[in-house]
Parts: structure tokens; C-alpha cells; sequence
């Protein structure tokens, strides 16, 4: 049932903001009735942001990456190593893991996972283009970042296939128990998976 | 500890965004990655709709409800009674009656109830406004229209004291069992004074 308000301007920023995922025409009204109680530069502050970073930010040609220019400031910087390369499920997995400072290579972000069940292909993704970057040479590790669920591992297989043939070293996440987590509560997929795959002691 | 993203665009975002209330940093990336998501069209779309709305909203001289003109709809309408105001705390109450489709006469928002506790004395609502309308005649009925809370029921004594000595006759909500509730849900304040507070039966 769609509530109708008597102001058109109301009505049409709440119908917006109930657009937002999550956002319901309940919130979407009170999110609205704060904004009027807030100074003008507060709404306008957000209306802008909200427009400008629509306009402003687009894809890097070489890693797909969200970017204000074509080319990503990590793919642009002469710092990073370019023979190193880190696939990813989405923009905000570049984030999580730039976040660790513990990776001087560069990225390729995929955009999702193989999932037939929710209709998604192999075509739907950036794979041909990440074969694409590894045949035009240069790379030397493809390192398989993706999350360790049916998805991520149906992906992780079909890219390792595809870059079978090409001289590059293909890697992937380590799994094992959580730094700072309990033994008592980590999974036993888990628990078997870091006793089989045990490293080294390190001090 | 905040966050750092590579794009100042996406960081201008995602600031604003967390201004909202309930909104967080991490809930504010979700919903800018969404924005960016989506055709320009959507994002450009929600952020004129808060402009617009932020500027071209303003309050009712008369009765202080939210109006795109200086006289809002309700109080501009001739049809309406205007010997009848119903005094609300806020613009979303004035919402909540019109939904009822019960009430022909007008409104005056209070912007608040008098809570000490919070700082919000008489002076910072409405009341004195509301005063005014009474003494320029023409009000035969005020109907107190506040929650019933601690607040709420200051604040109806208060203005039921200001308003003695005017010829106007003061009513607030009837207070009883909630419709459709089951009396076994209903708590023991309510309705104890739903008993005392009874009515003639109506079929």
C-alpha cells in the first residue's frame, strides 16, 4: 500500500530513497523528515555527493576497479608490482585488502562468482579479460582471492583451467583457523583443512 | 578509526551518507557500491530528490506543518474547519490523522513535547504560536493530540493552563484498549482506565 503524502517533493524523495537497499518507505520517511530538520547544507551536501560520485567514478580500463580516471591509481602506480596478480569478487575486496597493506601487486576484479542457480556465467565476468592480461604477458602469479564457498571454489576452478597452458603460477588464499579465534568454535571443515594443510612453526 | 578510500569522491559519499541516522560507515559503502551500481539515472535521481526537497520545502505559517507554500494544503483549504485544531508533536503525526480520513478541522505542530530532562522547555515548541492562533478568535475547539507519555501529558497540562481563560473548549484523544489488540496484551494502566473511562455500548 503506497502511502501518499500531500507534498509531491516529499512524495518523491521518499519513493528515491526507498530505492536504497534495505531502505523501506517507513525509514525512507524518516530519513526524509531528518533531512528537512537538518541546515540546507547537510541535504544538499549529500544530494551532491550522492550525484557526483555517480558521474565522477568509472571502472579502470586494466583491473576494473572503481577509479576517478581510466586507469586505477593501484595500476597506475609504478610502486606496485605488476607481475603480481590479485583476483577478487568485487570493488570492496580491493578495499578489504589494500586495508592489510600486506600486497604490492595489483588487482582484477572479477564483479561476482560463477552461479548458475542465480544465472550467472562465466561471460558475465571479467575472466576473459583477466586471460586476456595474462596472455598478453608480464604476469608472473595469478593469486585466487575469491571467498571459500561453492561459488568462489566452481570459480577458482574454472579460471585455474583457463590459465592452464599459460606460463604463470596460479595461487591461492590460505585457509585455516581465524587469528584470534577459538579452536572451540571454528568450523571442523575448517579445523581438518588447517591440520592437514599445517605449516612450519614459526616464532 | 575511519576508513580511507582511494576515491575522494567515493570517501565525500560515503561521509555523507553516515550522517544519516542508523547509518554507519560500513552501511553508508554498502549503499554508495549500490548507488554505483545502478544506472546514473537512479543515483542523480536520489540525489535532486533530496536537493529538491531540502529547498523547496518549507513550514506552514499558520500551523508549522511542512508545505511546499508559505500556507500549507490543510490550512489553505476551505473545505476544512478551521474552529477545530488538532495539536501534534510532529509533521509525521499530522500524516498519521490525515491517513484516518476522521478529521475535517486543522492542525498545529508543537515540534517537540517538554521534556526538561532533554532540554526542551515551552519556549523551544510552538506553544506560544499556538496561543496566538486561540487569541485571534475563531477557535471553538483545541484537541490535545499528544502521546500518551510522561512528555506527552506535560505537555497537554501546560498548554490546558495557557489556555484557560480562552473561550475554547480543551479535548485530548480518548486513551482505552488498542483496536484489534487482545485485552491479555494490554497493560494494566491502559486498561484500568479503559474500565473507568467507559462508554455506552454502540452496535
Amino acid at each position: 500500500m503506497e502511502q501518499e503524502f500531500s507534498s509531491k517533493l516529499l512524495e518523491n524523495a521518499v519513493s528515491e530513497l526507498a530505492r536504497l537497499p534495505g531502505v523501506g518507505r517507513k525509514t525512507a520517511l524518516r530519513l526524509a523528515l531528518h533531512l528537512l530538520r537538518q541546515d540546507t547544507d547537510v541535504a544538499v551536501g549529500l544530494g551532491r555527493a550522492i550525484i557526483d560520485l555517480r558521474e565522477g567514478i568509472t571502472y579502470c580500463r586494466v583491473c576494473h576497479n572503481i577509479s576517478e580516471t581510466e586507469i586505477c591509481p593501484v595500476c597506475a602506480n609504478p610502486a606496485r608490482d605488476k607481475s603480481k596478480v590479485c583476483v577478487v569478487e568485487t570493488v570492496k575486496d580491493v578495499m578489504s585488502f589494500e586495508n592489510t597493506r600486506q600486497f604490492d601487486g595489483v588487482y582484477h576484479v572479477l564483479g561476482g562468482l560463477i552461479s548458475p542457480i542465480d544465472g550467472i556465467g562465466p561471460d558475465s565476468l571479467e575472466i576473459d579479460s583477466l586471460i586476456e592480461r595474462v596472455s598478453n604477458g608480464g604476469i608472473k602469479e595469478v593469486i585466487l582471492a575469491l571467498s571459500p564457498t561453492m561459488e568462489g571454489d566452481t570459480t577458482n576452478f574454472y579460471i585455474y583451467r583457463k590459465l592452464m597452458g599459460h606460463d604463470v603460477v596460479v595461487t591461492q588464499l590460505s585457509r585455516g583457523v581465524s587469528v584470534g579465534n577459538e579452536i572451540d568454535y571454528t568450523d571442523e571443515v575448517t579445523l581438518g583443512r588447517s591440520l592437514v594443510n599445517r605449516v612450519p612453526f614459526a616464532k
